[in-house]
């Protein structure tokens, strides 16, 4: 342990970066990723069958349209999206995540395309 | 999945409940719980042999001490303690926090004592 460990702020890292639906690594945990991204417009359908993944709106909104319905979620609202299960987020607004999946994760899952990314880090 | 999902709101979720120390889960990833609690006072020294510790300060104010210093967290920031490491959580003010850590992770870790008690969950 360093001797002045520091807290992840996450408005301060959020104020780090602008580009959409890129997810930046702030924290680990065991074999997990605590990551933020910034959403707007429309991501695309796709599933992790290895996974269930947590969102955590921090600013905004976010819509995660689901086979059977959809949820929307304010700041301060969280969902879990159980593994296998198609879904879409959708944001109208930019808005803020926390996002916590096992390192390593595709953000497009199983269906791939240009929006596909790894993590990144913020400096 | 359910036709409508609903999400987790935290403020919400908050507000049933009044108990100190008393973890209350609120969703569960993976192998993993999501739980909120409130803190206000000291806890006991105690470490987490086989996880990580996640802390996210939702409202209020947290110092974790740690054997070579503290990490203070206001709300909206988080702070991981790694596995095997002693920490003290200590809130001066009530303060509410979400937590995350694999399913039946006692909460006083390896130190037990009057505080061990199992997560609930919020009817």
């Amino acid at each position: 342990m360093p001797d002045s460990p520091v807290p992840v702020n996450l408005a301060e890292r959020l104020a780090r970066f602008a580009d959409l639906w890129a997810q930046k690594k702030v924290a680990e945990f065991n074999d997990y990723e605590i990551k933020l991204a910034k959403l707007k417009g429309e991501f695309v359908w796709h599933d992790h069958p290895e996974t269930d993944e947590l969102f955590l709106v921090l600013d905004g909104r976010l819509t995660i349209r689901l086979p059977d319905g959809e949820v929307s979620l304010g700041a301060g609202e969280l969902f879990v999206v159980p593994r296998g299960v198609q879904h879409c987020p959708v944001a109208d607004e930019e808005t803020a995540v926390l996002l916590i999946e096992p390192a390593g994760t595709v953000n497009t899952g199983t269906a791939g395309g240009p929006l596909t990314r790894p993590a990144g880090t913020l400096d």
